[in-house]
């Protein structure tokens, strides 16, 4: 079992090898929030995420007879790297079974890392299956991604890191997905200062602990999907739950759209690039249904795999529920010049002119009359009130589009 | 003049007032460059720059009779967010003159530490003259954005923040614009470490410093445009020409490509959000002509406001440039199934399709048959070439597009 003589020898035996992370206080958000707001970054950790510590001290915990014919897991996303990394760091030949469907980024970074890839499967569990397969004919060790006490004594470090970085700690919010990361820090805190609430975020799309707490036991979800896919985990692990029964005050779960705008704030305001299971704990915090934050309030941000191109869909979709996107269409006298003072108009009102579509053969306008649709970019719902008031204030047949 | 007792005093006030932001080793970009590599992380400063340093310790060196009508500046950038903030902080009032085309994030940011904006003109000489008009009438006190030893004293400290957070450095990185963070730093650092490199980076497209030392004084530059509009400044500083000429060891710049990839490389791999005029230092490493690291390199990354939607269009450009878009045309057998079984062969090739247009009324494609554009993303260039190859033996007419 978990304890925190485990935790310090895992600390003891990661020194030099993970990095201690930055615990970055928000000036921004603590005026937000109401209450000091800390950011721990296990998004700046190597392979951009906490996983790398719980394989490692895996790793650094078995014989030479066991790590003989190499390691082996089955992942699609932190756990893949932070193994691959592990294991090179060790000298460890490393086989990493990723369903077909893993985003390119992912499978390069964790090849980069010298693991063997075998792409196999549309899903997790197929992936998984294989893994077990491949195992057994290579006589390799499996390292598992949560539900094991040497891995969760791993990503209890971070919260022995935060305990030495910052005396005094009101709330400490923590991603759940497999529950590793939070039996670790939970104990790790617990043990060192019981007075700190800990509580554990999950997306409302795959609340396996939630559940688990209902019910008195793991459940398993059926499949699920969720812009914070590092804590989709189907089923909540065997041993954390216990730990997190025991040790978490609280479990929330946050919504698509909150996880959304979060990642695109911690770019925005926080400059960090935040996966979305890193983000859950700030869109917890922003956007849940209760007050959270107290006194010192430390987020975890667990990682920062996201991959570019989810990252510019994120910011178009973060920005679209802010409000601040507006499409209208706009009828205009159909003479020279009448596009051009349109879009001075625009400009004096200080809107974005994103996107611009002018068609002069459409049937449904009346002669000597000409259509535009128009997307702009405004400072937000008060701006677009503005904008939808001056237009036909100042000439411009206006109508909002869906 | 610029010394560095001015620059540790600069520091004692500034304590508590700014952030002494964090110093961040990172292994990937070390293993890539082939020297330890280090990024002070000014992005991270409140504000989002390292512009509130320079500003507050103006403010803080004034008298009360000089400050009670207020402060005013022109700035379409992070001296007016910087500025915006130190008056606040101290309780003063501020008037901040931007260009009407400022980028709206940019806007609201500043409104939101309280400062009156006043939007004027098409671009920065037109709000500058605006500004000198307003300050006149107003009786307030002008602060300038870089060329003024107060200014130069608190950017200052970020040299010496630098020295106590590492003890050996060999080569230092600082964007250049005006020249104050560089006349700031580089006053600091080779006060107290003579023997560091200290290199200043600008954008190619807007190489003021480059330019004044090749003439020996400074000159001023035609309007320019850079991804790096933080460091577009048309002329260098008077005062900060001399300081440049005598501590700079070398100047280099960098083309716009190579600021759009390092932006997105450290989203990608940094996972921080550094504005183009920050990201400079690290294309220089990247992409100079010559090498620049050698021992502990520290590149300073000077700020983080990129607004998201120009973040969303770099992510496109940075990956353009990398060469992991591929746009083909193919032609198919017009029967049932022929895009379902491209697709799937795509899917075996591990290429992620971005876009898909199908249209059966082509007029040029021969009866039987029927045409898809198709927009991939890839692993890179190596990918690309087996794409290519893979696809025409898989039985598909494949045609590049430009």
């Amino acid at each position: 079992m978990l304890d925190l003589e485990m935790i310090r020898a895992a600390a003891t035996r990661l020194n030099g090898r993970v990095r201690r992370t930055e615990l970055i206080p928000s000036h921004y958000y603590s005026e937000r929030i109401g209450a000091p707001v800390w950011f721990k970054c296990e998004n700046l950790q190597r392979t951009g995420s906490f996983k790398l510590r719980g394989a490692t001290n895996f790793l650094l915990n078995q014989t030479n007879e066991l790590l003989r014919n190499g390691v082996i897991t089955a992942s699609a996303g932190n756990h893949a790297q932070g193994l691959a990394c592990a294991a090179q760091q060790e000298g460890i030949p490393a086989t990493v079974v990723m369903p077909e469907t893993t985003p390119l980024a992912k499978v390069l970074a964790t090849k980069g890392y010298g693991a063997e890839i075998v792409l196999h499967g549309t899903g997790f569990d197929e992936a998984a299956v294989k893994a077990q397969q491949l195992q057994v004919e290579q006589g390799s060790l499996f390292v598992p991604a949560f539900d094991h006490p040497l891995v969760m004594a791993g990503q209890g470090t971070v919260g022995l890191e935060i305990i030495d970085q910052l005396s005094d700690i009101d709330t400490l919010m923590v991603p759940i997905g497999g529950g590793g990361l939070v039996s670790g820090i939970a104990s790790a805190v617990k043990a060192l200062r019981p007075g700190v609430r800990v509580i554990g975020v999950q997306a409302a799309d795959a609340p396996s602990a939630l559940l688990a707490r209902r019910k008195g036991a793991p459940v398993t979800l059926a499949a699920a999907h969720s812009l914070a896919d590092g804590i989709v985990v189907k089923r909540l692990g065997e041993q954390t739950f216990p730990l997190i029964e025991t040790l978490v005050d609280d479990l929330v779960t946050v919504e698509e759209e909150a996880i959304a705008q979060a990642i695109v704030s911690l770019l925005e305001k926080g400059k960090l690039v935040v996966e979305g299971a890193g983000a859950v704990t700030l869109a917890a915090l922003l956007y849940g249904r209760k007050k959270l934050a107290s006194g010192n309030t430390v987020c975890v941000l667990s990682g920062g795999n996201l991959d570019v191109q989810t990252l510019a869909r994120v910011v178009e979709r973060g920005m679209l529920a802010e409000g601040r996107f507006l499409k209208v269409r706009i009828e205009l006298q159909d003479v020279p010049g009448a596009l051009a003072e349109l879009a001075a108009t625009l400009a004096t009102l200080g809107a974005n002119i994103l996107h611009v579509s002018h068609d002069r053969r459409r049937a449904d306008v009346p002669l000597g009359r000409t259509e535009v649709r128009v997307e702009l970019e405004t400072r937000g719902p008060e701006h677009i009130k503005d904008i939808l008031e001056a237009l036909p204030a100042a000439g411009f047949d206006t109508e909002l589009e869906p």
